[in-house]
């Protein structure tokens, strides 16, 4: 495990857990937490029981009683840790998206793919079971022929133009860290669910923004340009002859992590957002029409993907599952050699989608993919 | 009509409206408006188009150019009023409750009954279409043996200790001109569905309670001892073998209007509410395990009761059209000789079923009914 | 009243009630029907009131008894109509859009500039109380700067390739009477209310799309093209620096008439939808954070607009009324001298906005306003 | 550890996470899991973590090398468990009810008290951050004096009279090891949460019932009467003044674990229901009149009660996370000396309401508390 931060956190809570509910071929084993500071990764390595530490991830990866490597670092640093990580013969979990670009990506790929080792990028909100419900369902043609996709991911923290850019909290708003901004990191999620769901994307153009244009750089205490995107919208066609339509900002006052997608068919339509994540909306044609209407599913049975784990009908589960049955997914893929999606070259369409939005709406044309 | 108050604009909204929307074979003609203030009735008449005005609601029974009497008045009045139209030939349509207690309303269903004329009491929520549609869906067998039934409504006009009782917009907090609190007023409606919809009461035990326990009557401006129930709550079991739950108040702080009803059967379930009065809510046991859940029907299609008579799908009526369709259904029923639920007769039901109310709340004993 | 379909009923409604809620200085006077069949014109005029019928709407327009106009007849008629009323020194209200294109709505400008009568085109959803009230706080400055605003209108009932174009309920799908698809019928309404709340759009990029390239023609009966937009997306910047993001479409499966609003200001944001009509949510940062939330606003209180002229807190209103709302401003606007907005010339907006979408949809490119 | 089904597996999922996101002066380490199946036992042992297995619960008391003990068995085993624990000087956990009735519970009081061991019992929903945050403000007086307080507990999981009554998942149908039926198991909740919240109950009439007269039991394979009730209503006096109505059932078709409770005052009100139990609704009779509604509170912010340990805004917790924030609790009462609420004391309180309810039940008559 490298690094400490949010995510460091949400992966360790998965490993920690995985075990007690799912029944798997291979349990980990947490061998080393990784991070710059001595004191900090000694904390967390107590905290959640890792064996050891390390500062330098080169002395992790060189390490042989390590298997695989968790990637939980900005996204500047994504690209040289999972290379060398390959190299070594690890399995490479990578937080999303892959990396800052499209090239670094790329480079990623070949090197998982050389050398033959597990990969999986975490685009947990594919195993939000409500989620992956409407995968299984779609796949079985319950909506025909698809018409629309539409995604949106809101939030409002950096409304203030207080908040900096760079640094341990705020490593999102800085473009050299990030690569980008909402499109990266919100709308990225948006898309990975909807290639994952609604098939791949023909040609997109997008609106980008960036509405505070000076911050404060944690790091170096001066006031910078600032280089992401602080709102992105987009529209799509998809090779199925649906269109797309996203939206991400982190503008939108009183959203905090309002993912929202939708996807109508001929025949029926499915809602969610991540606010409400144990249900579904689901809207299907085939009812008598004096009882038609959206139902709303709460996706806490049995049958349902993944809660067959957990509680009973109507306990719900929260955003932290995701990464559990993520992980689960990735263990038992080891066991039965079939890769746990998104591998690294199935993120990597995710992350040529969102440098095709920051292109389209730096010139305003329709970009083809 | 005699009475123009609230409820007086209700019911002649409904008669300048039904003939614009519904295909009837009688057509209202808005004779005369009645009520002590002249000036104030001519008001009334002009802006709804009544032909005449009169002061004393005896010379408007009498008059020989009036075929029907509606009764719009408080609650004290109602058996007077209804007796002498019954005698004088004229049809009755009369606001609910049918009167401040069992025994006036006994009185009242003897002279229509003796008179042979036609009558209906305005329990108007039985022709909102939502609630329509569950009557109808209930009817087919659909929900199979029913366990459960409760209604709530809810208001917090009252918790102010300045509302004064008696007078013309807070005659409904005087026990001498409503004849009780809650009970009369807004359980009345819960009971009045919950019979269409379920079946007679057998037996039940209530609570009631006054919070406010003195208020200025606006009438002698005088504080004097409060003699309506402010709250009432209700067990009530069946003869279906079902339980029924129910409760009102003029204290639930946030709640303007709120009717709720939900009925709970062995293979399906509805809720609905006033507030949103266009939806309602189905659970269909039938439906695969994988997709089930609440559906939120929005009752606006052509298919759903009374909605062919109007706009779109998807377009809303508010509470003034259930006016209107039991209107139309009043003089539908004019035309086939079929009476117009609740007739007299029926909604007398409904005031027994609250005097045992009152009775319970009073001796702390259940009533068998 | 010209025309006598969907619309014209609504607006019938309107005339019919708005003198039995509002007190105005001005009554309508139902003078005239008029359509091309006489033997259902007549039926009309019978149903509603009207006092005569006419054939020929130039007759009409020559009839000395008559000041006002009300054109619900397809889009491709309004330009004539309008102009030889506004000639004839009749008010003009026209049903919206103002006509297929901002030549034909120059030209009804410019006619109705130079005879100096009163005129408003019928965007009903501006009187909706709840979008009224999102605009009176907006204009407060409660918002603070705006970051965001978007708007859908989802329908699902042109999926069938068994709808025909052409003809009595369904010309909106041929474009020659209808001018556009659902940019005209649909887009048109968040357009206007967005241009009304949010000020001008300086720009914008759309993607449009027809799903079904042949429908029969209900006239000629045969096969032909389709040239209507059936779905399209928008994204625009408006002036004020806010970013856009619409939508309309006639093929999202499970939604009837789902026009949803929402602004995102810094200090607050509002969303709104039709088919909750009597709602809106209210995000105020002002608020505590431990209380802070979306506020579910029930519009039904006497301090709401338009709301003082209804029922009591808690009782709904619906779609129809919206219209009512919009003549007693109009008629109020003829007492005092102040149009009702929105006039010719602010719907034309509207209209240019539409003509930049349909442009950008065939283009591809972003079209400056 | 004394029992593994699903409350074991809640209360072991505490103690192995609570460490991880909760800073502690005392951490749990799982000593030993105990039930009379070894084979089973040892199968949770290794699952969770356990260092060794007991099949028989007096040896586990009598270990030196164990501080606490956690009841997790059939509400039949409780007190003498508890009263041997208490006397071994252990601390102990109780899941709730504390006992099958008063008579029982009081027993286990008066053995913790006399050991003066620490002791709690396992009413999760108070450490619901939702609920936590309604008895904060509350406490604070926000909401003035109180009128109303509701509560129901609805599932619908026994409608099927093929579910047997007794044995390990169904032992909750089967009146000697559970005491009760809905009563003990989900109105002892929605009790305990009133108590909490709004105080002491004065009074209370109740009605119950029992719909499958009959049930196999899973243990004899006989078909045997049922002596647990499946369905009961109560009303309740608080000694407060206020009103309370309580409803819990396993015949709803439609509602899985549908914990619902409201409390309204003078000033304000509460809406909570266990479906969504990140969101709470507040009405806030402060704010401006015309922006007044239910604020809808989306419980995941660091200002709110536990959340600051958890992920960051919009992003939700689950069922099992109020087990955790339990066990936190009453690890820093041990820390502090403060015991973590209920403690066996103040959950008797929720029994003797329990036993009141069945007696009323059966008797038909007001119970004095």
């Amino acid at each position: 495990m490298i690094g400490y931060g949010f995510m460091g956190r949400a992966h360790s809570n998965a490993y920690r857990r995985v075990g007690n509910f799912f029944d798997l071929a291979y349990q980990p084993v947490l061998k080393a937490a990784c991070g710059r500071n001595r004191a900090k990764t000694q904390e967390v390595a107590d905290r959640w029981g890792y064996e050891s530490v390390e500062t330098d991830w080169k002395k992790l990866v060189a390490r042989k009683d390590i298997d695989a490597i968790d990637i939980c670092v900005p996204n500047d640093l994504h690209m040289e840790i999972a290379i060398a990580a390959a190299k070594a013969g690890k399995a490479v979990l990578c937080e999303k998206p892959i990396a800052r670009n499209t090239r670094e990506g790329e480079k990623m790929v070949a090197a998982v793919e050389k050398a033959g080792v597990a990969n999986t990028v975490w685009y947990n909100y594919r195993r939000v079971p409500a989620v992956s419900l409407i995968k299984q369902v779609v796949d079985q043609g319950l909506l025909g022929r698809i018409y629309h996709y539409r995604a949106n991911f809101l939030q409002d923290w950096t409304i203030s133009p207080d908040v900096p850019q760079g640094g341990a909290g705020t490593w999102r708003l800085d473009v050299d860290a990030a690569g980008s901004g909402v499109t990266g990191d919100l709308l990225a999620h948006c898309i990975d669910t909807a290639l994952w769901i609604n098939g791949s994307i023909s040609s997109l153009s997008a609106m980008t923004e960036t509405f505070v244009k000076k911050r404060k750089h944690a790091l170096t205490g001066k006031m910078q340009a600032v280089g992401i995107d602080d709102a992105a919208a987009v529209m799509t066609r998809f090779k199925n002859g649906s269109l797309g339509l996203f939206e991400s900002t982190r503008y939108a006052r009183g959203h905090k992590a309002l993912y929202t997608l939708e996807i109508n068919g001929e025949k029926g339509s499915f809602m969610w957002n991540l606010h409400d994540l144990n249900y579904v909306q689901w809207f299907d044609h085939r009812t008598e029409g004096r009882l038609r209407g959206w139902t709303s599913i709460l996706v806490t049975d049995g049958e349902h993907p993944y809660l067959g784990k957990w509680w009973v009908p109507g306990l719900s589960i929260g955003y932290a599952h995701s990464f559990i049955h993520h992980l689960a997914d990735f263990l038992e893929g080891l066991a039965t050699g079939k890769a746990a999606s998104p591998t690294f070259r199935e993120a990597l369409e995710t992350t040529k989608v969102c440098d095709a939005i920051i292109k389209s709406g730096q010139t305003g044309k329709w970009q083809t993919l």
